[in-house]
């Protein structure tokens, strides 16, 4: 499959590395592909730069979000909450009916310090906001609820013992992005319903940044027992 | 133990059971015990009236907050989100310095329909509002993350095999609370730190209505994996 990932942040580079291993053909999107290109140092997370990242991973392709936009039969959303909506758009999402997104974002607000809270919540969401801005798409909410080594790699973590939850407005579009988590080796793959659950994907972010304390390491998650 | 349970809906009868069975001196908390008995229907959430859950459970006595709070050593706030700090301020709690209150009130607001949203959120928690309104008192925040039926029975589900979180600024009463549910059985009890936790522990039932309807059974809970 064509997968397009917009974000070339730890998660892009995370769900790039998944998709190409599993075979498909991935295309990294990025607003300005010469200026990615140029950085040589690590970001303030100390993210390695682009380059150097792409120099090891040789199957994946980069280019400007329209490009990606262009050539992708599935987007993934792997941008800051506070851009998405733009990035999407610039990606041509308005003009593909049909497309799955699958949307990881999150809402992230770091200006008060800690704890983060969230800029959108409760009564809306970050997916939410997106299926309303471009509504023939079909927007599937995933991924966000963890850290990104874990996104194709469940097995990182009790092998692969916890689970994934995932929601969206259309049950054919949940159902192709349930069998791709399940290709990544999700074997606990949560079926949530409609995208208003979203609200509660999102708002368990602030439940996940306890866990991350207590745990004193990202690699942590939830199995959800019933 | 006496333990003073505020609250005669489903949370504060579980947790009377709970606390009778492992031997503790249980009184719970009423506004007008009066009114309260003089109740034949079930409310409106088919919840039996409580004169006839009481003579079902004669170890267990009733009395007006104040009252409860005058013998209690320890408090539970089970009331409503929306009541809680006046219960507790009825239940005298400013002028009981040191008292260990568990909070497992949420904020659940059902006025705009399904899904509920929370009335306190994001940057703030319930639990911070109780804690501000009676400095003195060490509130631990605790059982609002689940169904009232797994609080004192987390065998009921999966053997046991799930985790309670708490949260609470005070490191003794985080542990005396630890010690008590591990009484009742939970074997994963994770110790989220200060009170600021409490933001993640309410935000966590918007995703739980979530899984509460993927699972369509109350009988539902999350074991932290880490």
């Amino acid at each position: 499959m064509k997968v397009g990932i917009l974000g070339t942040g730890s998660v892009g580079r995370a769900l790039a590395e998944g998709f190409v291993r599993e075979g498909h053909d991935v295309l990294v999107g990025t607003r300005d592909v010469d200026e990615l290109m140029a950085r040589s140092e690590p970001d303030r997370m100390g993210t390695p730069p682009f380059a150097q990242w792409l120099a090891e991973h040789p199957r994946v392709a980069v280019g400007a979000f329209s490009h990606v936009g262009e050539h992708a039969e599935l987007l993934v959303n792997a941008t800051l909450g506070s851009a998405s909506v733009d990035v999407l758009r610039e990606a041509g999402l308005a003009d593909a009916p049909g497309r799955i997104v699958i949307d990881a974002s999150n809402a992230l607000d770091h200006s008060g310090g800690f704890p983060p809270s969230l800029f959108v919540v409760n009564t809306d969401s970050l997916a939410e906001q997106i299926q309303r801005e471009f509504p023939d798409a079909r927007v599937v909410k995933a991924w966000n609820t963890m850290t990104a080594s874990l996104m194709t790699n469940p097995g990182l973590l009790a092998g692969g013992d916890h689970s994934i939850p995932i929601c969206g407005n259309d049950d054919d579009a949940r159902r192709q992005v349930a069998d791709l988590l399940r290709s990544f080796g999700w074997r606990d793959v949560v079926d949530l319903g409609d995208l208003t659950a979203a609200r509660g994907m999102e708002a368990y972010v602030l439940f996940w940044l306890g866990l991350y304390g207590a745990a004193g390491s990202q690699l942590v998650n939830t199995k959800i027992v019933r």
